[in-house]
């Protein structure tokens, strides 16, 4: 089997604008950095708390849940890992659209699991619920690449017609109009993931949260190392949920950056689905350098984004949302090599 | 299926000498508290190293491997689960002996896998290596919950007898005179498992570490998350281990710690497996209190060590070594308890 292949992460030597791995531009809150370095202590020897209760406190009260409907794990690629060792067995199936996030087909290969690959076009307005029978449905929403969300209405209808789990991937759905948030109450099938790896400039320190039913809840803590939380992250993911308004003014800048950023480029001739993520896909159009060749000379100028190899997306490229200093210089350096 | 169930975590409020979870009693280097410090920062923001290259370089260096022969875990939880993912498919089977880590069981459970249990006795001098056929076998070595350690030499033969790959789950084995180490360049179907969590102190910082021929590292890695190890826990890993005057300090506390306490208990009237770990077995003799009750009597105290409510496990306590003051208070309670 193959291996995930993450994006580039440049040594310490290399001086990048880095917009490949959608991390936010903007620093940690400083409550968050300060508990971090609280946690750099002599309680240190001592085993984190298993049930995470203070960062499932905090994540309840954010997000109007119970504590037991969430589950914090090791980023939220963990978490996405614990549903498919919960709910799918040897030989089960896995749906997910393609494109989407590239770690759906490996999650599948190391489950043994048989996979159901839906197209996703990239206009996916009045795209009809799919019928499709498969234990997990992984709906990366915001999709990952392009950026486009589905609708609350919509993942109702997904809940309506299919009969097994459906995972709302929503690691960029703080930077969205809609989520599936308002589906939980009635819908026990529905597992949310959410990450802080983006909105809340934590990448580096690996929480995702996932809300569920609190049965369902139940079974993936069990499936889940004990101690899957180090203490210095359940500290400083805990301390990054009380600052709201620091993530609120990050998160709306992100999004006005975006707009006006995806207005250049569709002034550059790029198509642009309407991204609802803190990144944008660029497609090129006619008579246009093909992404391959523009990609290329974006990094001789220092900018890193990312370049999809393969057949359906090598004719765009992700770009990820950072200042608008950055994404100005950007937008001139991709108008350089558009022109020529 | 059942959780794994982790030694109780005291909450904040409540004050008791706790031996419960082999925990090491004294803080963990302070050049890894600065590191964890250091982390603090704004490049949070930004996702970890996803090859942990500078605490995988600093492991070889320490362990006298090459940095492709390591990979890390968010503790060595997480590696026996990528062992379970790499080599074991569902139906396959998984020998272990009984008792040994608690976790074995769920991990099959997990996995989907048949179990092969192999009964333990307390005294394992002398023990014929078992003629086993699965694909997987879990060597607790030194055991939990006896702290009684296999030989190099025995678990050579166990390579030569055993047809698929044997884990060394060596969390202890900082402690003890002998360990599977020697063994790994000319074993490709050893898989060396260690911690940070109790020989350097950090419990709380989820560090595990694999040691592995370098392809079979390679498929491990494959299976791991990408960025399984978060920012500050790298670094400070890293950081611990560099400091081996501090690690080897404490460990050589602890294990004279051990003898004087487990000479202790023998004139007490147990029976004392001898230890090779930052733990003992007591095992209560005749006429002796029920170890039910010497626990029950030592919570009121409030001295928590582990008790096995189980056949086989029942007549005795597993108690961690902490400091010679703690520990002879504990032998002083024990005494009161055994004495009345």
């Amino acid at each position: 089997m193959s291996a995930y292949v993450p994006g580039l992460q440049p040594g310490p030597g290399q001086r990048l604008v880095k917009l490949n791995t959608n991390e936010n531009p903007y620093p940690p809150s400083p409550r968050a950095l300060k508990a971090l370095r609280a946690a750099a202590g002599p309680r240190l020897r001592l085993y984190p708390d298993p049930a995470c209760r203070e960062l499932r406190e905090r994540a309840a009260e954010v997000y109007g849940l119970d504590a037991a409907q969430v589950v914090p794990g090791n980023g939220s690629d963990e978490l996405l890992a614990i549903v498919m060792r919960t709910f799918v067995d040897e030989g089960g199936a896995v749906a997910y659209f393609q494109p989407s996030y590239s770690l759906y087909p490996v999650l599948a290969a190391v489950a043994r699991a048989r996979v159901v690959e839906l197209p996703l076009p990239r206009d996916a307005t009045g795209l009809p619920v799919p019928r499709v029978q498969a234990g997990v449905f992984l709906l990366s929403t915001p999709n990952a690449p392009y950026g486009t969300g589905f609708s609350t209405a919509w993942i109702e209808s997904l809940l309506a017609s299919f009969p097994g789990i459906v995972v709302a991937d929503e690691a960029y759905a703080e930077f969205a109009d809609e989520t599936s948030l308002p589906l939980l109450p009635r819908h026990p099938r529905l597992v949310i993931i959410r990450t802080l790896s983006k909105s809340y400039s934590l990448a580096g320190l690996r929480v995702g949260l996932a809300f569920a039913h609190p049965e369902v809840a139940a079974e993936m803590a069990k499936v889940k190392d004990s101690y899957n939380l180090d203490r210095p992250a359940q500290a400083a993911a805990a301390a990054a949920l009380a600052d709201q308004a620091h993530f609120r003014a990050n998160r709306d800048r992100i999004r006005a950056t975006r707009a006006r950023f995806s207005a250049r480029l569709t002034e550059l001739g790029f198509a642009v689905p309407a991204s609802q993520a803190n990144f944008v896909f660029a497609a090129t159009g006619t008579g246009m350098p093909a992404a391959r060749e523009i990609y290329a000379g974006l990094l001789e100028r220092r900018f890193l984004v990312r370049f999809f190899d393969r057949p359906g997306l090598d004719d765009g490229m992700r770009i990820s949302i950072g200042t608008d200093d950055e994404m100005d210089a950007l937008a001139g350096a991709i108008g350089d090599l558009v022109r020529r």
